[in-house]
């Protein structure tokens, strides 16, 4: 027996058509020549159901970015085993892995071409993905600190922008590879620039 | 008395009136409006006279940014006063102070939109200007290490990209202010972890 139709079910289909579509098309042929109506053809819905959700092509392309991983693989949920390297380690990874990727190497600098020009998405981006991600790490180096595992006067802020900062800059410039090997350099130098000094 | 005609000034003419109208234009359209005609009509120059120079307008942006500063400005000459944490300083202040500055700052989007979809020019961009500062730095902080400045087992590579990947991530996605309060807080965040051990 035929379900009864379900409008909310459907509009989640359409949704993730569309964020597939553009995703795909991105890796296709670059972001720049990518269309709405070339989104609209692949995921099969008409323009108007695009432009009804979103307002641009880099609104739903930057949905597509969003909606791709969860919350750990995006590094906004931030592991706390007690072992503060080894939760920086496990992030760190996660986000070089990420930029590694092939699969969305394209997409992500399409995005990251598109915020020099449009400062409303780089809004977006920073504040759905970057500040919970960053805010996150900072409450884990600050609960580490209150405990007595970094220096009192430990720069939190500073510390994780040391984080995220290098292997951004490696990946935009592609300057060297992104690897664990990577990460775990990046983790082992910014911690010890905030270890407690012996009294 | 009227000077005889001299190609050679003449050219340093032109290539300097091409260089400034592509920089005027970025800053004043944006990049991706600026086209070579409109290049040469501003600079009173034959659109013939770039393409003989430069193979595309991406390759003139690219130099006009390379023509801005002299090497101490763009910070691939390198203060070595002895005072590490003064030197560092002073060029990280000078990185910052560039980065914020809003005259350059839609010429520097612009590059850095256009080399995420331009390999060859990221490449030049990196060879260029790139590696010559992050090398400098490297050997400062090679030579500071060698005297007992720094721990034996420093690792210079990762400081350098500690103290270059946090203001460049910063101004690209406009996550905070740019200011010398900030490079010197870098400085003292990295410095911190390379610093010699009580023994």
């Amino acid at each position: 027996m035929a379900a009864p139709p379900d409008p909310a079910r459907r509009s989640a289909r359409a949704r993730r058509s569309i964020l597939d579509a553009t995703t795909a098309l991105t890796a296709e042929v670059g972001y720049a020549a990518v269309t709405v109506e070339a989104i609209a053809a692949r995921a099969g819905v008409g323009k108007q159901t695009i432009y009804r959700w979103w307002p641009s092509k880099g609104a739903v392309l930057f949905d597509a970015i969003l909606d791709r991983g969860s919350d750990a693989e995006r590094g906004t949920a931030l592991p706390d085993t007690g072992d503060l390297r080894a939760d920086l380690q496990a992030v760190l990874r996660a986000v070089v892995a990420e930029l590694a990727d092939p699969a969305t190497d394209r997409t992500n600098r399409a995005v990251t071409a598109e915020i020099q020009a449009d400062e409303s998405l780089a809004g977006e981006l920073v504040t759905r993905l970057l500040r919970p991600q960053m805010e996150a790490t900072a409450d884990r180096l600050d609960r580490a600190r209150q405990v007595g595992q970094l220096a009192p006067d430990a720069d939190v802020e500073v510390a994780v922008e040391l984080l995220f900062g290098p292997p951004f800059h490696r990946w935009l410039l592609r300057t060297g590879p992104l690897e664990d090997e990577y990460a775990d350099r990046l983790v082992a130098g910014v911690l010890s620039g905030l270890a407690p000094r012996a009294p």
